[in-house]
């Protein structure tokens, strides 16, 4: 039986990086946090610069343009070009500025997009780059990731727990994706995270059904926050997009309604669920920091 | 990037085995479907005997004992020893009983159990010993093998999605696990089929919640069949089951209301939810021999 997480003789550069991905669990909400997810990225962009090299994708689709990182004999996840920062000095400034105002009023939508991207992928590639079939590490960076910038947003620490009465007299927990919990009769935010969703999106809806079941309809708001829905074939060196609209048109008339869903890289079908019945609205997470206010307070209830 | 399904170098008793096993879709529900499932049986059953040798496992299962068989590099998945049905002459002529009334009314619930799980886990030990990393195969098997025997039982053969009104006329439809339709005006049954749920068992609550809303409250019966819920530590050779019984009794309650669940190797801290509130009825797949005659009838619902 074959270990398939093995870096055997993985460079001091990358076991730099993973060590402060460690790190960063323990510090999600705090200044810190802030501080290593910025050491990560511009460690993890250098690395991706220097020791790997472009490989221009074929896209399948409409509209985008990916590339992959590879380093020999393994390649990275699909980066989506035009989201993508490759000026170093640009991400070191934008690095800079996160760590002196980490929530990002500083930023249009788009820009706050493009950045967070890279932040994101730059990770993932290079744990993919330096790990066989490795899929935790990147997803764990990025919920951490995304955990950190709403903690840093609505202001208080996530759970990954809520309690319910399951048997008469006995109270239990249960577990779950991010709790953002603003206090007492305030508002409580439901928040999966996800590098991508697949066959796996109705777990999303299924959470917040059971949510809504156990502390009544609209208690706790549902945000899923996604990386990409891309999958590249290493063989064709060709990039799909797995949407399923349908699926989750179905999911919000009868499972659950979610209040929003945020992309990094926005698939356009997921996109136009917001202006079709029954209204998903799917949106870039560049434009959650611009909509934040309005999404906290109580009267968008 | 290593192929994970490689079974380089299988023997011609292996190729013939799942050359059976690729025709068994196209003979759901008919005969020529038993005949090609004791076949399977018996060549696996003989593979394993002969090829295969057993390795004692320790348990931590309150009251079950497991073995596994191993080839070298390789080793199955856990055997439950108490289900298991080692002596090829018994199987052969259960088989043939099998072939000739595959209705299964002639066994007792005990007995027709390790007959039906003799045959399940013997093909996923074989597929286990021959290949890497390959959890596709058995879990087909198990749907196929299952898909095969409810259908004699209810005289249908399963479709593998309902018909959905997403939008605003338009007709879609949704991809689900087996539907059973016993025709207009008569039952449904919403059959999840699963080697075992683990942190994916919300998913089955979720589809049945679907359905009700798509089509009103118990209008499918829901009815989930699963293997175990083992888990094999190949290096300290140790068998735990990963039950989440507190998890279970939240979907029940809050997502949606599942009829019945069957396993084939029941495990306990599961079958005790049959007896307190929220009421899951789980049993061994055995029991839905005796009990299908009033499952199918209308007075049932």
């Amino acid at each position: 039986m074959a270990k398939t997480k093995s870096r055997v003789g993985k460079s001091a550069a990358v076991a730099a990086i993973l060590g402060k991905y460690e790190k960063l669990r323990a510090n999600i909400g705090q200044a810190h946090g802030t501080a290593l997810i910025a050491e990560i990225a511009a460690d993890c962009s250098a690395y991706l610069e220097t020791k790997a090299k472009r490989i221009d994708l074929k896209s399948s689709v409409g509209g985008k343009s990916y590339f992959a990182f590879s380093q020999d004999p393994r390649m990275s996840r699909a980066i989506n070009q035009d989201l993508f920062i490759e000026d170093q000095r640009v991400l070191a400034n934008l690095l800079g500025k996160l760590t002196a105002d980490p929530g990002l009023d500083w930023l249009s939508a788009e820009r706050c997009n493009r950045f967070l991207y890279t932040i994101a992928i730059s990770f993932c590639a290079l744990s993919d780059v330096t790990a066989d079939n490795d899929q935790k590490t990147p997803g764990t960076f990025f919920e951490l990731f995304v955990g950190h910038l709403l903690s840093i947003t609505f202001g208080v620490k996530p759970r990954n727990q809520v309690e319910v009465l399951t048997v008469e007299d006995e109270r239990s927990t249960l577990p779950t994706d991010f709790i953002f919990d603003l206090g007492p009769k305030q508002l409580k935010f439901h928040v999966p995270v996800k590098t991508s969703t697949r066959e796996r999106a109705v777990q999303v809806w299924a959470h917040q059904r059971m949510l809504n079941g156990v502390y009544g309809e609209g208690r706790f708001k549902g945000v899923l926050v996604a990386l990409a829905e891309t999958k590249l074939d290493r063989r064709k060196l060709e990039v799909v997009e797995i949407c399923l609209p349908d699926q989750w048109a179905v999911y919000q008339r009868f499972v659950a309604r979610m209040d929003r869903v945020y992309y990094l890289d926005l698939p356009a079908k997921y996109a136009a669920l917001a202006r079709q019945f029954p209204y998903i609205p799917v949106k870039t997470l560049g434009e959650f920091f611009k909509e934040k206010d309005t999404l906290v307070k109580p009267e968008s209830y």
